[in-house]
């Protein structure tokens, strides 16, 4: 694809053709499964892509923020989960009586300490935040052990909140060789810890797994939802770690050579792309072979990235682009790089056809 | 100091008396060397904060962007160097005609491609815009290598531009035992590459060095100006490479304790905070010890982040905070974590004073 003309760089470009596709491809897979699908939408932010993924079928939506599912609620979502171990005081206790009004709205847990503060904050509104407890599937970041499930949902109970499912997020995927051993753990886990609570007289109406590198992976299990995120644009990480291939990635960041440098024996070979950390993020796991990927010169290496600048360095057998040339880059890690802008190109066809506000960018809290 | 009851986390603090004791040191650090002071502007984006650095007595400011210069304009910055071999199209010439009449205004060079390029777009206007050329001082991203400057100049100056300095960043300091060295490769770069410009017949009243790993360092040199960024802050990274202190540190992100967990001997022992990379930044160089630092607890790591958590880990003999704990985290890079917010609160005494718009952010072209 060439660069729309009247993109200035960088810029992000939505190629809306492919995310439908990739929309509609992981909510027919998951519905084959017979599970249901919350997607993350902290990967996008944008209510335009939220609409696309309910009226393909998604239940409702996954936020990591108190202020994202306030943005998404006021675009019409109905239902939000916020999966993250919220710590509720007053202040956060009242926006969540509000959401409450328009939303069915359900938040993550996974302490005593947690659920007693959240139950005093919320006051006479205790009966109408839902709680789903974290497990810790090996990720070993937040969540319950799943032994240890039983005493924390009793405790929750006690608190006056009700608990109506349980949730895991196998982040432990995000690595080569991983993503099959981390969906068996979130399997493991979510069995345990259902049955546990089940023996327990504890009613689960929502079993809830899943990451972008699991989707696939997922079935057979007891998990009635997944929650991936990644999947509607694709990035360099699911690139590497073959989640995706080259022709599913719909977001990819517009930059110019801005400097080229055919190097020496000491110094690499290498262009100066104007797309920095502050537009791709800083994101970069070990395995990752650098800062991100070029969507047409696979051979090209992103080794390093300062704000405004990406070294990529160039085989000896490939021609170096030209000064000015201008190139596509996928990010390592998408949910970043959008959060760093508050627009977005929407391209179909090779033409640009919208502009998308990130709506909920740098909602942190 | 005690986190202020009014914050809700995560959220940007600025301690406005750490941070005008920086700006002052800086200043007359630099007057003292008989150099001038031009900040780079993009480590905060602040207009407020511009103000107090030139109050101090910089004479100018530097930024990355045509974004940035235009904000900064906008507020009343009267001479503006753009530090970024720019690739100015007829949309960018536009841009730098509108800045040139209202402020002094000066681009980075690197090859002849680029200065060919802004003189087309720039028309008639060629006159008023001012070019540095940029030298490749050892960190081998963009510039030009010292012995090959005079070509470049002369290409320029026939393409019509007015070359009026030189200018270098060796962020290759950016490193433990690397600022010594650093410097004085900058020291090297600037010295040749001005003397066979002026052997050339070339007068550069600018030549621009510096960064803030740097800046101590600078002396006995040929460099008129520099541009250190980070001292305004600190950060976690500046710690590391002992280039400030604790005392120092004007930006924290204030977090809390959302899960906490004992650990064995197979899980660490552990909190997470909710301070992910969507507001710590993801810079993670490899000799750093972990992902930020925490400004009251220096024997915790932060061993891991992710969008929302940051996953810390405690020593066994420290005790482990308790949860809904608030703590101050450091950055390992201050400039990307305050681009991922749009205000911060400014503290004074352990109160909060005022908020300050981070108006340039996001401002990538």
């Amino acid at each position: 694809m060439t660069i729309p003309e009247e993109i200035d760089t960088p810029e992000i470009m939505i190629d809306r053709d492919v995310l439908k596709r990739n929309i509609d491809r992981m909510a027919s897979a998951v519905r084959a499964k017979g599970l249901q699908l919350r997607p993350h939408v902290k990967t996008h932010k944008v209510p335009e892509i939220a609409e696309l993924q309910l009226a393909a079928g998604a239940v409702g939506l996954t936020v990591a923020t108190l202020g994202e599912a306030e943005i998404f609620a006021e675009h019409g979502a109905k239902d939000i989960f916020i999966a993250y171990p919220l710590w509720v005081g007053p202040r956060q206790a009242e926006r969540l009586r509000r959401l409450a009004e328009t939303t069915r709205i359900a938040v993550g847990v996974d302490s005593r300490e947690a659920a007693e503060t959240m139950a005093a904050s919320l006051g006479d509104a205790v009966g109408e935040v839902e709680v789903l407890l974290e497990i810790d599937s090996g990720h070993h970041r937040s969540g319950i052990a799943p032994d240890a499930t039983v005493d924390v949902a009793r405790a929750v109970s006690r608190a006056g909140l009700r608990v109506t499912g349980v949730f895991t997020f196998p982040g432990h995927s995000y690595a080569p060789g991983m993503p099959l051993k981390a969906a068996d753990d979130e399997r493991l886990a979510l069995s345990q810890a259902s049955d546990l609570l089940s023996a327990a007289g504890f009613h689960l109406a929502h079993r809830s797994g899943g990451s972008t590198p699991t989707a696939a992976l997922t079935g057979q299990s007891v998990a009635t939802e997944i929650r991936p995120g990644v999947y509607v644009f694709g990035d360099a990480q699911q690139l590497e770690l073959e989640r995706c291939t080259a022709e599913d990635i719909a977001l990819t960041i517009a930059a110019t050579v801005v400097s080229r440098h055919e190097g020496n024996d000491v110094i690499p070979r290498r262009v100066i792309l104007d797309s920095g950390s502050k537009i791709l993020g800083g994101d970069r796991p070990s395995w990752t072979t650098g800062f991100g990927r070029l969507l047409d010169h696979p051979e090209a290496r992103i080794t390093g990235l300062s704000e405004h600048h990406a070294t990529v360095v160039w085989p000896a057998e490939a021609t170096l682009p030209a000064l000015g040339d201008r190139l596509r880059v996928v990010p390592n890690h998408v949910c970043v790089a959008i959060n760093l802008v508050d627009e977005v190109t929407v391209i179909s066809g090779g033409e640009i056809v919208d502009r998308w506000r990130v709506a909920a960018r740098g909602r942190n809290r």
